[in-house]
């Protein structure tokens, strides 16, 4: 397999692999010491090369961010891809929350809280969070106007219903060492079957009087 | 009023004064480089002082967050006080919500998000931190008890259905510039009404399986 073909394409996969080493060591930096404590020297340090080899893969700090949030846009992407290959819609959109949630480390959580907060200052990685949001609203909304089994289901109402929910389960993973996170992730599953069968409006839309 | 006690009294004044208008010098300067990236030096330029005379009231950035984390804290407090004196239970606790979320700024979100963040790495600001949720699940625990109108309304599952929700809210006011506050603080105050009503333990209860 000497080829050149075959040279080439080992170079690539070790390229492939050394850059993901290299993401998996800026996320333990950024977790342990945040984003502006941690220097190109740590992540080269970190990630056992030289500054020289490093740079070539990753010039700033900010290209890091980018990876990571490209990274686990990537990952999540293709979980959806394989759930929806491996059953239905339901089982799919229920199997991404459990394994997103159930997977999601207190680390992952931090280093999630750490991109937010630097994307308020940074454009760059706030462009990228907000395309990834978009990305993520549309799959969720599409899904749900799919699962909708009433009329009575607002696949966006739903969705902006979650989404808070669903940024505060990652913040509060990060910040409340005894987060519930099945609980949470039981409340976000029981919260979308309402809203697919179409009990949550008469709940969302009730005007406080109306009731009283 | 040159008095001994006078001149004590308006020198107390003067340095709450001066610590109020430092505690807002830092609320912007970390809002705008992030914690890390401020120096003391920044902290007292921004506040228009010597560093010297700065260091005479917060002697670490470390002592400036617990300082405006306890302002937090002090606010809300007196906020509830005032409500309560000025209405019913349930005005204040809707009052409460209108008003924190209604008032909250952009700014105030991505400072809410840095300690989160900073919390992570340094246990005297997650001490704090957690201190301050434990009087917040208290109180909205105590007021959903007193205000339920049904034997159906489970006080801390409301708020562990609400803790996250009020989270995200916060960081996605930071995160995202066109976030709907006024549309997520409606469906905060629709999920209470619901809970104390007793119409939400029949949503997040049911099994998946049960309704299908």
């Amino acid at each position: 397999m000497a080829s050149p073909v075959g040279t080439l394409l080992d170079a690539r996969a070790g390229q492939a692999a050394r850059r993901e080493q290299i993401l998996d060591a800026a996320c333990a930096c950024f977790v342990r010491n945040g984003f502006h404590r941690t220097t190109m020297q740590d992540l080269a340090r970190e990630a056992g090369m030289t500054a020289g080899n490093f740079y070539h893969y990753f010039r700033s700090k900010e290209a890091l961010v980018m990876g990571l949030v490209q990274r686990e846009r990537e990952g999540g992407a293709l979980l959806v891809t394989q759930l929806q290959r491996e059953g239905d819609r339901r089982s799919a959109l229920f199997g991404v929350l459990e394994q997103y949630f159930g997977a999601l480390t207190r680390d992952e959580a931090v280093l999630r809280l750490e991109i937010w907060s630097e994307g308020t200052r940074n454009p760059a990685i706030a462009d990228l969070t907000e395309a990834s949001e978009t990305e993520t609203r549309t799959w969720f909304e599409d899904t749900f106007a799919a699962l909708a089994t009433s009329p009575a289901c607002d696949p966006a109402a739903l969705y902006a219903l979650l989404a808070p929910q669903m940024t505060g389960v990652v913040a509060s993973r990060a910040i409340l060492p005894d987060f519930d996170m099945a609980g949470a992730v039981a409340q976000i599953r029981a919260l979308i079957e309402a809203g697919l069968d179409g009990r949550l409006p008469a709940i969302l839309e009730a005007a406080p009087e109306s009731h009283r």
